[in-house]
């Protein structure tokens, strides 16, 4: 897996925030997940599977940030993660991977999505199963962190 | 979704757990998950995608089981949830949905998997998004507890 699989992810992901809640997210610089672990507080997972690939990806916010993004787009800010902002979470993992779904697509690269899970716990971590490299890109913004990861069995070698 | 998908994830659990960790769980009831959270401290998740439903999986165990059945099934007890737990708790999502989609092949509903991500993190909870239902099924056992979800879309009506 090289960047061109990733950097659909990327500008996806600085897209929908842009778009859907006025968030603006600074990427730093992707790496290769080896032993490396980041947390976060509220996570959005997808599995996605094409004829000559699969893989995952994943959203990981601190929970400061996902609660700014949900008053940004709903105009309403809970005290803590509840329902709500799982299913805002969820919809965000939806619509960065769809972006980035197109993207790819037009690049011959096709795959599916299967239906988004949400992760809520203080400082979880995430790790992807996955022969292929797991690369993670991680944001800051005014309100706090985001990453994303993402990893791919057999894709662009 | 009727309870013809969910048994195949049941069954092939209490088969995975059993011939791998010589370790037995006794099964709850099945319910509907609609209010209630489930809490544990490693999950394994995947992604599943077939021609005419998608879906997600997802299995959660309280640490001292995930550690107990690391013993039995390699001789080794950390003192924590580490990477080599997390790996065991990704093939054991492997084998379960694995062992779930051979049997729900043979009754005529296909879908491929993607690759499993497993989550670690003190009591954290996991919502499945999904237009279906979600299916919780508690089991118990001498070590502590373990649930699996399953949740389809379009998949039986």
């Amino acid at each position: 897996m090289n960047v061109e699989f990733v950097n659909p992810f990327l500008s996806s992901l600085v897209n929908v925030l842009g778009t859907m809640a006025n968030t603006k997210i600074v990427p730093g610089q992707p790496r290769l997940k080896k032993d490396e672990v980041a947390r976060g507080d509220v996570s959005g997972l997808i599995g996605m599977v094409g004829n000559e690939t699969k893989g995952s990806f994943s959203i990981t916010f601190e929970e400061s940030l996902a609660l700014e993004i949900m008053f940004r787009m709903l105009g309403e800010k809970p005290s803590k993660i509840n329902e709500e902002v799982t299913d805002m979470v969820g919809e965000i993992t939806n619509m960065v991977t769809g972006g980035a779904k197109r993207i790819l697509g037009e690049k011959g690269y096709e795959f599916s999505m299967a239906t988004p899970v949400v992760v809520s716990g203080k400082e979880h971590t995430i790790t992807h199963k996955c022969d292929g490299p797991k690369i993670l890109m991680p944001f800051t913004s005014d309100f706090g962190k985001v990453h994303i990861e993402v990893s791919f069995d057999n894709m662009g070698g």
